[in-house]
């Protein structure tokens, strides 16, 4: 039996294609002392990694030309030379791009699947998740009545953002791209407006959405979307700014309406979730609990096939995915 | 006897100049109730003033055209219905561009003179060394043996930033006007490097002085050097967005390094000192201490007569002034 990897073949000009991607065989790696081998079920494909595949300096280290790409993953043990896993535990790792992988017992975690399915662990459980959270909760601390607006509203992170909002009695308004998204998220979501990106129409949908103001803005887009949000804050506000995905594929966003942060007086906090791994347990607890308890609606956009993932990681890249975009391995 | 006011004539388009501000001549008021009548000894003349004439929205209420001019002075009670206060008091007031108030006793400030000059009070022991307390101590909170950088690093708020931090243990780099500036801030305030904006290799000069990036960052000015200073802040810094007074005479500037605010999570916050008047007698208390110990230097800008003031303001926006300043009334 072969391993098979996806690996970094070019860095891309611009828009990312499936060429910058190659799909390699290789031996199936034997685990070492402490180790277990994992079959990778679920690989997650994320906007960060983006961020990864380009030679500009981003937050973490970048994948260079020839190295397996990066990446979460929910896998099952089919070998262990730890005693803390045995054959057959389902664990959270980042394996990366590839259907197997031999990782550090410590470095994997044990994921309890009875009362959700394995693949939650990469969204609403997993990094996107806890992402949420953090920015929503710890940055943005919003109070109840408030106004939050998230945009890729119908997204892994700002599905969650949304929804955690409403539950802490705020006034949400999501932006996504699209009649189908928007209607997701605040017919399926609970969202109290949505407003289209896409519309001609957009500023003016969007001031009519936010006619007091935002008190809370979890960004994730940036670009011409952020630079219209900033003239709606409201003085004492909040930023959380979690991604800026729009600036990726592009020369960089000129904005014109920074002013707004000093007459405003707004808090921005750029923030990277794995900054803080002490806070995961407790954060990935609280939303387990909201997710059995059915206070916390999740969507997935299945690619089947590792083959399969260059293509699917441009379309998420695109925002022709809806839902948390997973590549099924098996 | 009649008292002189400065009004606000029309709005500026564009640069602010002289014939925006009317001296016009009116009855000496007199003061009701639990109100003292206060002849000015000195006005202050600050860049937020700025934006107070204006059309845009600002974080204050604006002048109209016909009404006189904000601002802070410090000025001696002349005749008092308040038990607080006795003729022959020092006090400092928001009376405006104007040579008598009737204030009330309530809405001014008692100032002891033995051991500083009164018109400290409109600097360092004033607005501006509230605010550089304020924006670096509280907001920034640098620790000892960080890089912290202000720029307009001779004017009145950048001259108390940079001297705190030093007082805090930090390297300080602060960004000033021209060589004779330069100068005083490193000779006389003790910063550790200038750095001169009107340089042709400013950007040089500037990645020169902070080889391992900014933790802390004043910033008064805005524009370009604010967009070249994001690209030095290092990982977890801190950005108290206090002025953009470079935006004032012109279009926005467009901002096009934003993404450093994520890739090194930034905090930026805006702020104005009046937002927390709760915090004034403390923070004044530690000035003043600093102030007689001989421990926070301060350089005055005098210019003689209230007539003068307009001249001088507009002195002011264009850098022209050294040092806080100041427009002696008596």
């Amino acid at each position: 039996m072969l391993n098979q990897q996806i690996i970094l073949a070019s860095r891309p000009d611009g828009w990312v294609t499936p060429e910058n991607f190659s799909l390699i065989e290789s031996e199936l790696p034997s685990p070492g002392p402490g180790q277990v081998l994992i079959q990778n079920l679920w690989l997650s494909l994320d906007p960060y990694m983006r961020g990864r595949i380009s030679e500009a300096k981003s937050y973490a280290r970048g994948v260079n030309i020839g190295e397996r790409m990066v990446g979460e993953t929910v896998g099952q043990v089919i070998a262990s030379n730890a005693p803390a896993l045995k054959v057959g535990d389902t664990v959270l790792a980042a394996a990366g791009w590839q259907l197997f992988a031999a990782m550090d017992a410590n470095a994997v975690t044990l994921i309890h699947t009875e009362a959700v399915s394995p693949s939650a662990y990469l969204g609403v459980l997993g990094m996107p998740g806890i992402t949420a959270w953090t920015g929503l909760i710890d940055i943005c601390q919003p109070r109840p009545g408030e106004t939050v607006v998230v945009d890729a509203a119908s997204g892994a992170v700002g599905s969650v953002v949304g929804q955690l909002a409403k539950l802490n009695g705020c006034r949400v308004i999501g932006i996504a791209g699209g009649p189908e998204k928007c209607r997701y998220v605040t017919q399926e979501l609970g969202f109290d407006v949505c407003v289209d990106h896409r519309s001609t129409h957009f500023a003016k949908e969007l001031a009519a959405a936010v006619p007091t103001g935002i008190d809370c803005l979890f960004e994730n887009v940036g670009g011409a979307i952020f630079e219209t949000l900033l003239t709606h804050m409201r003085v004492g506000s909040r930023i959380a700014l979690c991604g800026m995905v729009s600036e990726f594929n592009r020369e960089p966003h000129a904005y014109r309406t920074l002013r707004s942060i000093l007459i405003n007086r707004i808090r921005v906090q750029g923030f990277i979730m794995s900054d803080k791994r002490e806070t995961w347990p407790g954060i990935r607890e609280n939303l387990y609990a909201l997710v059995t308890q059915g206070k916390l609606k999740f969507k997935e956009s299945v690619t089947e096939g590792l083959a399969n993932a260059p293509k699917a990681f441009v379309g998420l890249l695109k925002g022709e995915n809806f839902g948390k975009q997973l590549i099924k391995l098996t």
